[in-house]
């Protein structure tokens, strides 16, 4: 008997589970909240797009989840001695001003106060203008860059938030030996590592958030760097050259933190990655299998392998080197609003509480495919994939005066399942198969009629993976390849997951009625998505009164 | 002095004025609704499109609310022999079938049960089909028919129902000598006219309703009528060959009704008119002056000279000679949801009580042009003018996470408005100078943002003419012409207008800088009108991105 501990450190809480590496078991799992904050997130009302959190919030969750997990498995006669590893995954993009010693800035006292000097969460947008002039000068003289990024680089992403820091708060950004990802600095603290220079960071975070690539020897070089600022340049020096994947061991467990967890010291510990791809490897994804996350918004992991990769991505929004699995190309993309889209309509527009979700639903699932007679584009917070354009909005058509608000809530879900298949056709046109569709995040659970409508409008089976745990079982899959590296665990990654993965809830099949009338509908979307999307001339006259027919003979009427 | 009694049937009820011919100013008013069914409509359950009246009802109502007109009249020490002339004003189509002593067949006993036998109201959409034959028909074989109702036939109007009515109900059909329209079955019985031969029909309803035209010889000829069935052929030759303007006089009141209505015999009774037109009458509708008649639709009218005729007048509903006023080519023009399309969303939608209306408005008012971001097309029932198409349906655009209720709620008061001025520039195209906006109808004296957006969009002064009792007024205007008949009243129509019509409550001026935004909004709102409503290729791709540039700077940037 062996086990394996997967750490999972979320927007607001870290958890901890422990697998059984023998039989995929979870014997025991804990989470705890991030001190501080609001949620254990830092605002400023005066700035709307800021959102840091404290580091060291993070070690004391990670020290009470681990505590919890910890506790139930003893308490199952089980032995800590028996853990063999360990993995770390975190969000991202998410930088953390660090001394030279990992110490944060945020932990030093002249700096308790300044939230600059926090990490910076993956969500914190106030770098918006430095993301602009980034993708302005990247698309001038290093266009490279931009295609494995889909088109864009983000306000979200490390380069942003790192420059954004040097011009709003030098002090912060002078005092800053380096910078470290979540996702780099708490499994490099677990491992007691004291010279930043030593820490191997991960390959997920450095090819998605910070424009890493082999190809171009690693992170952007100092011309591109300098070209933006100085400083910018001095950095790379104190950043890193080579980024590794999880199959690689970032050291082992210390005295102090075994101590403080309650387990021997000595476990190795996985390099770090981002939760997304970790919870797409906790619900399965490898060669053929498509994982879509899907929340507030969705995100869809894929892995395949290098020899299958295509020599250029258009529409996904990462491609990277080992980012999902070693030796495999990850690739990432996704849509900018899901769940957001339907609280959207439910709480600033109809002014409902969160829980008429359920009674919308319920109305929703009772009309056909076609009969409310409307399409929507689910465009409410930009499209991240295909188009990467920011500068596009919502749209809704269709509407006659009987038209209901429960209705709308269908087209808006039936959007983001056009959407969905958007980034689906991209990826086969590049020649890369998808055999399975899992879906994984918050919402599956939570709305059969969601998970039924994607798999009419995927016209493909669409195998729902749900567990709260997922994200930290993916992690624990993560521990136990650090484990083989040690002692004799397993061969590789697809091995450890047939075993360790969490399997399918619940199978959606699509209708094949629906399905058919989905293909139309979804002919009609693309009409719209094109003409709006791109800078491209089209006749849109058809579009109003094919929805008409197709709401009068919703199964019936064939239109070409 | 000297006294005009206006009569004006509306929808659920009938409304008495009398007024000063001299200062203009109203003396007495009374109304009474229709008894019967539900507000005066009998309706079926099992037929959704049906909406039927009581012909008898409407006399009651009248003889109700004249009295209570008379009574206040005569409480006022003013003399009923100084009423001079009648004139009577009503909703259309609503053809009645009629014995030829103009006894409708309703009240016949054998036909009391059945709604076939009652006048079919202006709303009854049950002869949706023979619209749509009677438009291809025509198309193929008198397009000229359609030229002058803006390209389309509807199942509103005389000939659809008349022939629905054959086609459903024949016993009905046969029993009927001739059919009248509501607005001269009223004024002909109140002349006590016996033979439905003698009956004076009016241009307004068989220019608008019946395609009517000089240019043709009056109704459509046989060889059309006879192409849809032999039986409206031979109909033909019980209805009438002349119509005539509201400057004919159809009779004198009769000894009966005089009796019934406490009111002298032998008054000169005007032909009838719709209620539109009279309305406009009655707002002061001229040369250079567009009337809006706004409510849950708007309804625009306009008069022009003869010579000014342009000879073709493409994307307006009606174009009839004497139709509005008399030596003048009247036309009409409209939007199917104004009103409807804010109380969909307040009601449908959003699922509030009507009363809502001025929390939105409150909230919407506080917003600039452009501000929200949204556009929207105002297509919820079609578009009745420009277009002329039933089968196009609403679009709202430019929603992010952040749009609320009431941010849509303007930006569907702004796309009727374009919608508006989409007609405006139409008029204007076709050389047909427009000096004035009158605004009347029921929104105006509710909502002022909503009068102002008006203002605001065209970039022009809107003119508020609101009272209850506008088209009744209009009406007393028709009894005024018809007096100079017999007596000394006025020189033309122009000259009784501009002492008896209503005048403008409040002007609405635009402000320049909302004006200088909605030009640029309408440009979009063009751009989608044409994309979605027209047959040809459009290039939509800046459309979002400059309502976002507009968003961020709605009186700052200059787009192009």
């Amino acid at each position: 008997m062996a086990f394996s501990l997967g750490l999972d450190f979320g927007t607001s809480a870290a958890r901890a589970v422990l697998l059984n590496l023998l039989t995929g078991e979870m014997m025991a799992s804990g989470s705890s909240a991030y001190e501080g904050g609001d949620n254990g997130i830092f605002t400023d009302a005066k700035q709307p797009l800021l959102a840091r959190q404290s580091p060291t919030a993070y070690m004391n969750a990670l020290e009470r989840a681990t505590k919890m997990a910890v506790a139930q498995f003893v308490e199952k006669k089980l032995d800590v001695a028996k853990i063999i590893g360990i993995g770390v995954d975190s969000t991202g993009s998410t930088p953390i001003p660090v001394k030279q010693d990992l110490r944060p800035l945020e932990a030093l006292p002249e700096f308790k106060d300044n939230l600059n000097a926090y990490a910076w969460l993956w969500k914190d947008h106030t770098a918006v203008n430095e993301a602009l002039a980034i993708t302005q000068k990247a698309a001038e003289i290093r266009p490279e860059y931009l295609r494995k990024c889909g088109g864009s680089y983000s306000s979200e992403w490390f380069w942003s938030k790192v420059w954004h820091c040097l011009n709003v708060d030098p002090v912060v950004f002078h005092a800053a030996d380096s910078w470290l990802e979540q996702s780099d600095f708490i499994p490099a603290t677990l491992a007691g590592i004291t010279d930043v220079a030593q820490v191997k960071r991960n390959v997920c975070a450095a090819g998605h958030k910070a424009m890493y690539a082999k190809t171009w020897g690693g992170l952007p070089d100092k011309e591109f760097l300098g070209s933006l600022d100085s400083k910018l340049a001095d950095l790379r020096d104190r950043l890193y050259d080579t980024a590794y994947t999880f199959e690689e061991i970032i050291g082992t467990l210390s005295v102090e933190w075994a101590e403080r967890l309650g387990i021997p010291e000595g476990i190795p510990i996985a390099v770090g990655a981002l939760d997304a791809h970790v919870g797409a490897i906790g619900a399965g994804v490898g060669q053929g299998k498509f994982v879509k996350i899907i929340g507030t918004s969705t995100c869809d992991i894929m892995a395949f392998p290098m020899e299958e990769a295509p020599e250029d991505f258009p529409g996904v929004a990462g491609i990277v080197e080992g980012s999902v699995l070693p030796q495999h190309i990850g690739i990432e993309a996704g849509q900018a609003a899901v769940g957001d889209l339907l609280d959207w309509w439910v709480q600033q527009v109809l002014g409902e509480e969160a829980d008429h979700h359920v009674v919308l639903t319920k109305k929703a699932a009772a009309l056909k495919a076609g009969e409310s007679g409307l399409l929507a584009l689910d465009w409410n917070n930009g499209n991240r994939n295909i188009l990467g354009d920011q500068q596009l909005s919502g749209l809704i058509l269709g509407q006659t005066l009987a038209t209901k608000d429960y209705e709308i809530y269908r087209a808006l879900i039936e959007a983001t399942a056009f959407g969905a298949l958007k980034i689906i056709k991209r990826v086969e046109e590049q020649g890369v198969a998808i055999k399975e569709v899992i879906a994984t995040g918050g919402i599956g659970h939570k709305n059969e009629l969601f998970m039924q409508l994607y798999a009419d409008v995927l016209g493909r089976t669409v195998k729902l993976v749900e567990n709260p745990e997922t994200v930290a079982v993916g992690a624990a899959i993560m521990g136990a390849m650090a484990a083989k590296k040690s002692s004799e665990g397993f061969e590789n990654i697809g091995m450890v997951q047939d075993r360790l993965a969490v399997s399918s809830n619940k199978n959606y099949v699509p209708d094949a009625e629906a399905h058919e009338v989905y293909q139309q509908l979804f002919a009609l979307y693309s009409a719209l998505h094109d003409a709006f999307g791109q800078n491209v001339e089209a006749n849109l006259y058809a579009v109003m009164k094919k929805l008409i027919q197709l709401k009068l003979h919703p199964t019936k009427i064939k239109i070409d």
